[in-house]
């Protein structure tokens, strides 16, 4: 199970030179490429009525004319700066905000702007086969009357939501723009402990092998987990203090009955925060097994090492003894004198083993 | 005493994907079904009087009526939604209530909502056989002139208060829903010093066996009994801030009678969470016990197996001596020679093992 | 030394669950019972005139009226609830209170009631042969013209205090209830110097032994001189917010005067912990110093084990190689050929010697 | 790679004794000399005209009188006290931020004087075959109508905002001196990624090396690659503090525009931390390769150990019984005795390598 | 170097016990006794004029008449109750700061009364030769128009404060009394960057020395550097909340310029504070490289006696076969059959050699 190689396939690290310099509020995309061509999903809705649409091109987009009071843009794909910048005009965002959007490697945030909020957080998925979590950057902003959603690509976290508004399940659809992007960040935060969950299981397993064995890749394989439970707390530690501050969201953004329900996120933020912790805390376990079951195999190394010796050690004596060149030796003239030194090499090397075996008072007496 | 692998049966962890996307409010049972079926006790009372009713079904409940100032209805089980829902309507509470109720791995929190509080904790009970902690949720809503309680299963730990109630035991009986409240709480904190106690006990017990021997199973049990200390503290910790918040809560809830019993269930929470600190400061002694025993193992092998080849060192030289073909060696023709030999093997060997005892001088000259 | 034994006489910890389900406010003891029977002194005093007396009994005590404006009482065990109800009746105290004084286990705190305010702290002392640390409760109530003291046993704690104010030492008598407070306080904390300056003393001592030799019992004595200055630290950090709010205490219970010498107790009290994190660090340097003087042993013994090896390797080849049946083999013929042998022996031990000690090269090119 | 030695050429660190017992606001220069000369470059803009100037002595700068609304003085080179002097006269700068200037070891800050503030920051940049990162001290002095910048050499950090104001790039020529002054910062904020990705690049590089072997060098190699992370962490972690109060800086010098860039900057900084904490965890993660890679090492020592001498044991006892003595030992009268030894020592030796090599059960057995 | 013992013949630490129980503001002399004698200096001054005078007793300053508005006494010597005493009665000090003066173990402090406000700290020299550091406390008094300072001994650090008093450097003449004790203080402050400085070329030192070999003292200078490391940051930290306070101090003591200059002083501490964490990582890497020293030595070792036993194991084999009895062994016969075998035993011996040495593919293999 040696994926760690596959693992390390990482890119060189030079994400950010060419941003060194920039102006701010320069469109420049930060990360990696996650899809070829940027795509939209509208769904343009009131309690009533709901009119779902996709484009693959922004002219396909500027013949749409809303329709109903509300306005959910989902865009998959952010590396376009001209995407970026069109959707910027219409809505009326801030250079600062489309660039942190082509930055994929925001940490969790809120940023309030006079007629909007900007959301930032990360979704995870878990490669259950490479051991590997891996974050996308979803970038939310709430306006009066409207909702636009950002990803990297496509994850299917958010069909549940698509279908509760299409079908009417619950009251989504009357619940507003605030309740709306409850859902999206429910949505995220409920796959995390998903992720957790997996990875846990995955740490037992790794566990488990340990007890068995271990060789110096297993170190590796404990890092890399230590690793990716890090960057799953970075992700959801701020988080935490988000949602903190969206509950108390001014500007009547936020209905007090969503609030409660920003609350309730927010516990889930800060459970999954307490399972992650718990996580690491088994990892640290790991590395204890692996480095007592190094020191207890150079243990019976040893040992092994201590009965060869003892075993053969009489043995070399007693030949040793009737090979002497003395006129003398008794035995010597025995015609069986070889069989009593063979019988001798066995009962001395048994009574050696046996001493050996049960020697504690040694250890004890010595230790 | 290798309980570990039945402590292992753990379930996968994947209690959580079903809740994934789903509306918020959704009650989804999440945990373990530790009852195969609700049941209800309900304490209908006041000051003067007292009625004491068991239903095993709903339907039996829905032809209780109300004849008393207060009503204490304590619920065990809850994975079935419709049960909770009905719950949830006759007492007007909100669907993330009912929600939490029924996933049972929440931490303990607060929250108020308009006319009740909703208080969750943990209770714990210790299995001395496995040495393992187990948890139960335990929810709780206080409102105007009922206490709720619904738990996973019956634990008795609720029985004093029954009686106290029954017996007219003390003033619980005139102390309204926030005495009770606190009665309820008082007795899960109390069962927390008996769980660490017990579990401090067989932490003693372990630190003996290590001082006496220890093999890899060791490093497991440590690792164990540091997982069981930390969920129990994760149990306590947020506990703690859960009832100085019950202190401060608004709306007449509370009388100020009450608030000083609740000041002293959080001095109890705060001592309970020391006495924790002071297990898990035992525990992480026991891995520097395990590592140094493990060390000094290794020092007595080393020392078995330098004491074996230093003694058999001066035979294996004499006996090759005399058993050199050289025309002429002193003493060959003597016809004791052999015996000579002997005698100087035996002193050689002793002389050695001597040396070696004592021979503290070469360490400290070495080190 | 091996006092770890002695020291671990201790009690299977089940004091807490005859309290599980208890009522708040029930007068259960908890804790060692240090004294057969409760006795009481009772100081009756202004700035002018003083009167001492001591009893035995409640019955005698109940003979006394108070005769001038200040009255400081002091009680030695605290076992028998009776007497903590009759005393709890005279001055009107809260049933919690005299809970608290019964269960001896209290971390320090200051709870305040209307009309007095009650302190807890621990006394220490240390016990010189055995290394060990052990507390004492010792609950104060500070009332408009009363102070109450109650220790499980007598510590001659207070001596000096009961002699300032019969001689008239400092204005100690004209203080008030709160200058009294502050020095009961004050004689408590000073005590913790003397037994933090005795606990560094033997952890110097521990170390020195440590440097010139090791046993797995080692590990044992570090493991307990960390868990008593944790028992401290842990009876001495909450002290220090005690006497914070002492400082800040309402009601007019304290005159600016004393409000002064409770700033200075209180840096006495943040002055003792840094001398306890000193403690302790000296304590986690003895780990070290016991973990590399077990490697250090290691190394030693290995060295041992190869200078042996090597001192005899090139006996075995010569011997082995004259005692060849070719028939001819240089040097057989001569006369001293077994005298050439012996000092080639000779030499190429003490060659291999030489080069050992000096082989530092080898360690170089090697590491 | 030892690149160690090189690296170590640091002065001895006696820069601070010609300080001490100074009076405050003595224009000491403290630090490395980066630079022989001062030098000056002067930006005299508005939004609509530029004039770019650069002196090389004082002198020349006498003459410059100025002509638009907003200056840029950029100075290279700190360790002249009379320079330092002239410019505090002519843009009325209190001692102590002179002082400041030519003490190079600042950490960041921000100082507010009446009608200007002062800004200290510190620039890296990452010696990729030295593996070691340097900073230089970046001072900088926000004016109503004037921005002056110190920096120990010329870094070319600066020059992508020359250029900008030169060619009208962006709006920063209108933006004021604020704007300028978040330019200036961004500019360096910026570079802290690019040194932090080449750090982890290299660190990662170590982490391969690691795993194929190791030497006593690793462990200065994963030191200096701590001590540098911490150095940059120290350099970044206090400018998060500064850029928090940048942006609640009173009297009017920021424009709620500006803000919003200096909120942005402060993100980028939190950001950086984030960067900076995972790459130390990454070392950390080295140490434990490294330290498991040597004790991994000494178990295939002794196995090796254990292989040979367990392979030449059988030999040492079948050539030992072969030459004893006796007047009868089988086989010595055939022929082909010896080839019948050969067989049987060849057969042991593959029979007990074979038992090593699949022996796990003995490690099973006893550990 | 083994200083250690030297270092070590510390006082027994009983310095406490005398005051345990003893009633509050009682002056009794805590610490080492490091002057035999008391003396004054006394500078009475103003802008203009300038009076120096140095008393060695209490009887010769009695006789002086203060001439100028201002006054700094400085007192080297605080063991003498007598002098403490009277200086208590003529400047107004609470017995609480005579206390406080006398007990030369305090943590840096500042305690407001009302015409005036006491200030402790602590100077640091260090022992080069010893590698200690050690400290002394000194206490400051800043009156309306007047400052006190104490000191154990005499340490030269307020030396250039007086000549520039006497020589009129700078305006600290005119700076009145606030100005005075921030000279005061910065000039300790100005020490503490020696001081560290100093120790981490000696820390630099002893990298290197473990670099090349360690004995088990090694450890015991680690703990040490680790000790006095931890000291000297007990002293500062806290002066840091001091300086921050002295800034904010009520009451007119502080002019609004002579903030600014306990602000720059502040700055230094911060930065003192970070140096010294800068050097405590220093020292935690000497215990990674000690042990990692120690580790590497063993592996050496073993492999030493690996090669050892591999070399001298085919000569064992071979000339046990050559020396077996059989009737025929090939060779046997020829004259130069022992010429073959020592070319056999030198062949067999480099073969093995240069395995060992280019084995890795065997540790590659095993590990
Ligand atoms: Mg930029
Ligand atoms: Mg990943
Ligand atoms: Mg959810
Ligand atoms: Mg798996
Ligand atoms: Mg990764
Ligand atoms: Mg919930
Ligand atoms: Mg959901
Ligand atoms: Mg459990
Ligand atoms: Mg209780
Ligand atoms: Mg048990
Ligand atoms: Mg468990
Ligand atoms: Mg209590
Ligand atoms: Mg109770
Ligand atoms: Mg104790
Ligand atoms: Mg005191
Ligand atoms: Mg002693
Ligand atoms: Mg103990
Ligand atoms: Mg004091
Ligand atoms: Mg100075
Ligand atoms: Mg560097
Ligand atoms: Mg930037
Ligand atoms: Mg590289
Ligand atoms: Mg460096
Ligand atoms: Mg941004
Ligand atoms: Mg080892
Ligand atoms: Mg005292
Ligand atoms: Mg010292
Ligand atoms: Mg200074
Ligand atoms: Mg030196
Ligand atoms: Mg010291
Ligand atoms: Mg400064």
């Amino acid at each position: 199970m040696h994926k760690a190689p596959e693992r390390k396939a990482r890119r060189r690290r030079t994400a950010y030179a060419p941003k060194a310099g920039q102006a701010p509020g320069s469109i420049i995309h930060v990360g990696e490429i996650k899809v070829d061509q940027t795509s939209f999903s509208l769904f343009d809705y009131d309690a009533e009525d709901l009119r779902e649409i996709t484009f693959d091109t922004l002219e396909a987009s500027r013949q749409h004319k809303r329709e109903h009071a509300m306005i959910w843009l989902n865009v998959h794909g952010v590396h376009e700066p001209q995407v970026m910048e069109e959707i910027g005009r219409r809505f009326d965002l801030h250079p600062l905000v489309l660039e942190d959007i082509a930055n994929t490697r925001q940490r969790p945030k809120l940023d309030e702007y006079g007629h909007y909020s900007f959301i930032v957080l990360r979704s995870f998925r878990y490669d259950q086969s490479l051991h590997d979590a891996s974050s996308d950057q979803i970038s939310l902003i709430l306006g009066k009357d409207f909702v636009l959603s950002f990803q990297e690509r496509s994850s299917g976290l958010f069909d549940p939501i698509r279908n509760r508004l299409r079908k009417r399940i619950g009251n989504l659809r009357a619940a507003g723009p605030d309740g709306l992007l409850h859902a999206l960040i429910d949505a995220v935060v409920d796959q995390y402990f998903v992720v957790v969950e997996a990875m846990s299981d995955d740490v037992e397993d790794l566990e488990d092998k340990l007890l068995s064995g271990t060789d110096l890749h297993s170190i590796e394989e404990i890092n890399h987990f230590k690793h990716e439970a890090l960057e799953i707390r970075r992700a959801v530690w701020p988080l935490r203090e988000v949602l903190n501050s969206v509950q108390r969201m001014p500007g009547g953004l936020l209905s007090s009955e969503t609030q409660l329900y920003f609350r309730d996120v927010y516990d889930h933020t800060v459970h999954v925060i307490e399972q992650l912790d718990s996580l690491r805390e088994l990892i640290s376990g790991l590395l204890d097994i692996y480095l007592s079951s190094v020191s207890n195999r150079l243990n019976a190394e040893v040992r092994m090492l201590t009965v060869v010796t003892t075993v053969f050690a009489p043995a070399t004596l007693l030949t040793g003894f009737f090979g002497m060149n003395f006129r003398y030796i008794p035995w010597l003239d025995r015609q069986d004198g070889w069989v009593l030194v063979v019988m001798m090499i066995v009962a001395a090397a048994l009574a050696l083993i046996t001493a050996l075996f049960w020697r504690r008072w040694w250890v004890r007496i010595n230790s």
